[in-house]
Formats: structure tokens, C-alpha cells, sequence
């Protein structure tokens, strides 16, 4: 049968003007991948959410957009890459509406989340999240402004036991060292906790500590010496000062030898057993006590997967305690894929209650990305049918051949009826596409597609 | 072990100012659920996407936004539901990069994908899609502005043969007959193709056969005794022409019995055999073999799951031959919850191929959110929990606890450790969140929530 134009008057303007071709192309920072691609990275989301919901978690999704009053509440440097949407042909009713603006993280909307649900919310309240994020950056070359992102965060009223920020570092190391091509790769799991640098500031009574964490911060880029030369002479600190700074940044400790290392920092240190600030003193001891929990936690995981790094401090983030990142152990460089932290309260802006909790996320398309652009995920099929039904002739016998296509789909097999003339085209058609079976319903044979052998089957009792 | 507020300076801001609380509400158009509810929602689409890749569809997912030359293509209509994007922070760079706009559905998206790809894709190309899709409505109770959708079409260069259109209905009964909640309604799929309703308009000389196809599409909604009135007056057709039209697409068929009803209606009507269009005719024959082969592989699903239904026209799509419509049976005033239906050149606007395809749309939200208010969806747990293991006391032997939660998880199994103080608080969080097991490792035992039962187990060996 072939299909003729539709003769209707109508369409007229549709069909039969001279086409106009509006040749598309990529738009920046904006991917999407072919199909061979794309299963691939449901695989990768399968796996997460599998891992996420063996742990408990459970999913919530929040629109793609937010208020713009609730978006814009974390700050100017922020505030530079948030879109805003709006109706292309909007009128004076649209400027009676809250301004509308798609989320940049999903940390943002699971704050709203937890304080517009309070009520009906189970606490500790337990959720992942995997869904996409915006932001507005310039273009340039592997800079995403439409990504995935991995969340899970722990969240109680009033307090949150330890124990939770030790189980974060389990759960990805769980998930990324089994996503389908990460095998080959060696990633390491940093610990740190900022009560014990910012304590250790405030014992040395240094007046501007943000200044002196955000230096720190960049020491996996810059160096060890290029962060001595700036805390001397952007923060204007004594020599003394910075070595004694620098000399707990660069502990990196196992969760074996940590609390020896610490011991023995505090012991060549005098200056901190002399302070006359408990609230420093506590702050410095508790990150330490609170750390050696974490780290107590994950003595189960494979040798090198997690380090205690007092250098870690997540920029100006809003963390108040334990701090996460993870790094490709052979390339630090390339960032952390994977970061988080303890928040002493994070609703507040929403909710008057007082709302710590925990959580981490996976940079999901800056990983994948990596991986795809390597040549390490396994890419192979370009669609997930296992079995092509090839008819003897076109439009043959349907009706018998469905049962065959019933049969098999039953049993769990994605099955295809091959639709058209030419027997050679649709062998073709298997090859290009990677279906590793074609049946011959006339002659009751499968050929496997790679070793080419050809056997007499019963739809009922085939195996692959 | 309790957590205190960090004491660094650098969050004095953060930590210490007095709370200034946004309250937020929830943004009209734009739903968002419990975790409960998410849990269904998840089932749904993971059931759509488990059928549609049993036939052999591929996945694809496009960047929620295309540029606005790209999606302004449809026409005015579409335009006014159009969302754009635009930095909050825009400079005059902005201003050299084309405008972008979020979709409104995922056939523009697939289009351009298809032609942005066209020589990296296998055909026949059997895609699916299943995203949110944004519409600029005006706020209305039920009316939304981000909702998903779950597409399928098949794309083939010049030709694409009849037997894809036939697959389409089974394809969506096996979806819809068998989500989670739908078992009591009663769904049915109304076929028609618009050759025969648009060749008979062409047969009768009808000048203005957009028109006359527009008020037929309402005859669900107002009735056919309107619809006569409507084309009498409107298109000033004589009634001998309305009652015609009339006639016909007031057929309803089953897959048996609709060559009959077609053959009688021809016979009756000698204005067809006596026409003097050869084109006219081959419009309307032609629609008739295809609707019949349609038709005649769907006569193994149930009686009334499908019926031929000659006032199916789907408005001003570019539909141009066979098209599908869903209903509720005892609603069909709700309007159709899934259609689609044969296009003869989706893509050629953006690339110089004829490419005819047919496809299928469900519109997932509309109907999960028409379940949910009725209370239909099976909403149980509040978590995918199996199992909460509950340490004799805080901070217990983490260690020892470790071995039964890595066991379980090993074994499929959801496990949560309870961290906290009291046990009662621990068995109310499980029993709110409607955790079906709870664990106590220093007894060995185990208790069925449901039951009370509690038994001593192994857990090598314990099954649910």
C-alpha cells in the first residue's frame, strides 16, 4: 500500500507552498544525545535511583520553575545565571502574576518543598531528586546550561543525628563506583568537617575568615604555595600564622590514622590548648569528634575510597559542618562531581522552624559527559528490541504472526514486526540498529545476528 | 551527640540576623506531589515506558527549550502559549543569540531532532518521549502549565507502511488498560482517517472544508442536532448536504462490521459513484482500505477497546490520514486522554526530505491528576523502605548493624538504619511512613507491621 497526499483543500498552505527550510542547529550548552547515547544514560538513572531507594529515599519531583522571590533568595552571585520565563505574548494580566524563573539546583526547591509541605511530611524526611536544572551561563565550550542533577538530603526539625552524614559517603560510593563504564575509573571520597578549620581560625583570632577559607578552597588548583603567598598578602597574616593554617589544610588522613594525626597536630601546637575561647575550643573539638564519627562509619569501604581533608571547606556554601567532595583520583582537577554538606537550617528563609539537615549531589551530566566525551561508557544498541519478526512477504498473515510477537513479549522480550517489502532491508534494518535476533515466522527459525546461526525455536521456550 | 551552631564569623549574616520568612504557595498550573503520590507516578511511567520498549521503541529526550524560529513554526494559535527564556541579568551579548522558548509539546521537538540527526538515525525511526511540556495558560483550576507527556511515533523516509498506523491502538490498550488505578475504567480508542471525511467533502464540491471538519469535531461536545444547525447556517450548506455529511460521520464501527456499514453507506448514497473526481474518489477509497487494515489487526483486543468513528477529525492538526482518539466510555465528554495519528512530512520545515510518520500522545498528566482527585491511584507507602533496622540503642555497634543492612540491600531489599534516640519514636516513623518491616539485630527478630508477628530471622534466608 502506498500513501498518496492528502487531497484536502485545507492544508493546501501546508503542502504545496514552496517549503521554507529552517535548517536547525545545536543549541549551546543545551545537549541531547542519539538514542545509542541515551540508554545509556536511563541506565545511569535506573542505577541511581535503584542505590537512592535501597537506602530509603524516597523521590519527589517540584516543578521546573520556582518564584522568582523564592529563587532569588540565595544571592547576587547566583542571581547572574537564573532564567526567567515568561508568555511570548504576555499582557497586562501576566504582570499580576508572581514573576516565574526555572530552578538553577534542587536544593532551592527542596527547601520550599519541605516548608509549603510541612505538615505532611514524615520526618526525618528522606528524598532523593534527579531532574534537570538551568542556568544561564555564558556559552562556551562544555559549559551546560541544562543539566541533571542527583540530590539526596536528610532533613529533621531540631537536630540530626551524625549517623546520617556518615551514611552519604557509603551511598555514592555505592553508586558511582558501579555506574555501567566507571569501572575502569579511581575516584576518592573527601571528607572534611568546617567546624575544625573555622574553629582552629577562631582560636588564632583571625578577623575575616571567609576570606582566608575561600584562598583555601583553591589550593587543589593553585597550590600549597601560591595559597601561602595570598593568605600573607591579601590577608595581611603572619608567617607563623599561615604555616600553622596550612599545616592542618594538608592533613589527609585514612579513617584509621586520622585521629592520631589530629593528636598530634594538637600536641606540636601549643597555641590551642593556650586559647582563652571555649567557643572556639568546642567548635575545633567537635568538627574533629564529629569527623571521626564519619569516617568510624566507612572503614567498610575499599582502601583509598575515602579521606578525611582538612583543606576541604566547599567555598562560600552554607554548610556549617560535615562538607563532602569527590574527585577523580587521578585528575583533582576536573572538580568535584560529587558535593555536599551539613546545614544547620535549611528552610529557614520559609518556615519558622529550625530545619538541619544533610545532603549530597551527583553532578550526573558533568560526569556522563566526561565519560561520553572519553569513549568509556558502553555504548552499543541503538534501540532495545531483542528479537526483529521478519513476515515472509508484506502485510503476510499478521494475525498468526501476533501470536509469536504475544508469546514472546509476554515472556519479557522487546519484540518488532518488521513492516515493509524488501527481506534485505529488514536484515539491514537489525544490523544498523544492533536487535541481536531476527525470526523467521514461516520457517519457526531465530538467527542470532553476531555468530549468524540459524535454529528451529518454540516461541514458548526460547531463550536468547 | 547534639549539633551546635557553627560559631564562624563569615556566616554571622546567615546564622544571626533576625529571620525574614517567604512563605511560599503553590504556583497555579505548575502541581507538584507527595512523596506518596510521586511514588505512583513513578510506577506509571515506568509501566508506559516498560510497554513501549516491548515494541521496540528507542528513547529520546530533547532540551526543554528550542530556539523560538524553531518553535514558532505551528502558527498563531500555539504562540500565544508560548514560554520564553531569558536571563534575569541579560546584557547586550544576550542579544545575539537567538531567543529560546520552552516546548509546548515534543512533536516540534522530535521533528527538529529528526532533522538535526537525520543521517546518525536508523529507519523506520520508532522513538519515544516522555517529558514535561510547558503551556503559557491563563491560571484556571484544572488547567496546567507543566505536565508530562508520553509520545510515540515512527518516522521513515518517502514511505511508511499502513501496518505502523495499526500498531499504534494496540500499543496504547496495552498502556492504558494496565496502569496502576485504571483497572475499573472502562477506556475506548476511536479510529477514523480523514481521506474519507475530507474526500466525500471534495465529492460534494464543499469549498470550505476546514470549516465544515471544525464544526464535526465538536459533535461530542454539542451534539449532532447543533452540528446540523451550525453547518446549515454557518457553512450555508443545504440540509440534503448536512444530513450526507451527517451520515457519515455518525458511523461507529466495530473492526467487524465497519466494511459492511461503509459498503451500504456508498450504496445508499449514489451522489459518490456519480462524481467526477478521480481524485475525490481515490481520497475517499483510499481512506477506507487504510482505516479497514487498521482495523483488521486490532480485532484481537477486547470488544469495544476500539471502534471506527467517522467524526474524528482532530481539529486543525496536519494530520492527513489515519487518527486517534481516547476516551472514557462513560466520560467522553472529558475529552480524549491519548491521540495522534498519520502526518505525511513531519520534519519539513527543517530539512529537504519528505519524511510521512504517525504517532501518538498520552497525556499523562491530565489523566494521572483526573485519577488522583477522584482517589483511584493505589496511594499506600510513603517510601520504597522494606525494612527499618532498629539499633538497641543510639549509636549502637554501627559495625555488627552493617553486616544484616548490607545483606539485605545485597538481596533486593530497601533498608534504612534508625538513627535516634527512642525506640517508640522510631516504630511511629515507621509505621507513618508505612515501612512494612522492622529489624531488631540484637534479638535476630523481625516484626510484620501489618500483622504485629514478630519472628526470629536470618537475614541470609528471611523473605517478606
Amino acid at each position: 500500500m502506498t500513501i498518496v497526499l492528502c487531497i484536502d483543500e485545507s492544508y493546501k498552505g501546508f503542502m504545496s507552498e514552496k517549503k521554507k527550510i529552517y535548517k536547525p542547529s545545536p543549541v549551546s550548552g543545551f545537549p541531547e544525545w542519539l538514542p545509542e547515547v541515551r540508554i545509556v544514560e536511563q541506565q545511569w538513572l535506573d542505577h541511581i535511583r535503584r542505590v537512592f531507594e535501597s537506602y530509603g529515599f524516597c523521590s519527589i519531583e517540584t516543578p521546573a520553575v520556582e518564584e522568582l522571590n523564592v529563587i532569588g533568595a540565595k544571592g547576587e552571585d547566583v542571581d547572574k545565571e537564573i532564567y526567567v520565563i515568561e508568555r511570548l505574548h504576555k499582557d497586562e494580566n501576566d504582570t499580576k502574576e508572581a514573576r516565574l524563573a526555572l530552578h538553577f539546583d534542587q536544593t532551592v526547591p527542596f527547601a520550599r518543598y519541605v516548608a509549603q509541605h510541612f505538615n505532611d511530611l514524615v520526618f526525618p524526611f528522606k528524598r532523593y531528586q534527579m531532574q534537570k536544572v538551568w542556568r544561564g551561563e555564558r556559552p562556551q565550550a562544555g559549559r551546560m546550561r541544562e543539566f541533571y542533577q542527583c540530590d539526596i538530603d536528610v532533613i529533621n526539625p531540631d537536630n540530626l543525628p551524625i549517623a546520617f552524614d556518615a551514611e552519604m559517603p557509603a551511598i555514592i560510593w555505592e553508586v558511582l563506583s558501579s555506574l555501567p563504564g566507571m569501572e575502569g575509573e579511581s575516584i576518592q571520597i573527601r571528607v572534611s568537617n568546617r567546624k575544625i578549620l573555622l574553629g582552629l581560625l577562631d582560636i588564632l583570632k583571625i578577623s575575616d575568615p571567609v576570606s582566608v577559607t575561600r584562598i583555601i578552597d583553591k589550593i587543589d588548583k593553585i597550590g600549597s604555595d601560591e595559597v601561602m603567598r595570598l593568605l600573607e598578602n591579601e590577608c595581611g597574616l603572619p608567617n607563623e600564622t599561615v604555616q600553622l593554617i596550612l599545616e592542618l589544610a594538608k592533613i589527609k588522613a585514612t579513617p584509621q590514622n586520622f585521629h592520631g594525626l589530629l593528636r598530634d597536630f594538637i600536641a606540636r601546637n601549643d597555641v590551642i590548648a593556650r586559647s582563652d575561647s571555649d567557643a572556639a575550643i568546642q567548635s575545633f573539638e567537635e568538627g574533629i569528634t564529629e569527623l571521626q564519627a564519619v569516617l568510624d562509619n566507612l572503614s567498610h569501604l575499599p582502601e583509598g575510597a575515602v579521606v578525611a581533608d582538612l583543606s576541604i571547606v566547599r567555598g562560600l556554601d552554607y554548610y556549617t559542618g560535615t562538607v563532602y567532595e569527590t574527585v577523580f583520583t587521578e585528575d583533582p582537577t576536573y572538580g568535584s562531581i560529587c558535593s555536599g554538606g551539613r546545614y544547620d537550617d535549611l528552610a529557614g528563609s520559609y518556615i519558622n522552624k529550625h530545619l538541619p539537615g544533610v545532603g549530597i549531589s551527583i553532578g550526573f551530566s558533568r560526569l556522563f559527559d566526561r565519560l561520553r566525551v572519553q569513549g568509556k561508557l558502553p555504548v552499543s544498541r541503538k534501540c532495545p528490541t531483542d528479537v526483529l519478526i521478519i513476515p515472509p512477504r508484506e502485510e503476510a498473515d499478521l494475525p498468526q504472526m501476533k501470536q509469536i510477537e504475544t508469546t514472546l513479549r509476554g515472556r519479557g522480550f522487546n519484540v518488532e514486526i518488521a513492516h515493509g517489502k524488501k527481506m534485505n532491508k529488514q536484515m539491514a534494518y537489525a544490523e544498523k540498529k544492533g536487535i541481536p535476533y531476527v525470526w523467521f515466522p514461516e520457517d519457526g527459525q531465530v538467527k542470532n545476528m553476531s555468530s549468524g546461526e540459524q535454529t528451529s525455536v518454540d516461541p514458548a521456550s526460547w531463550s536468547k
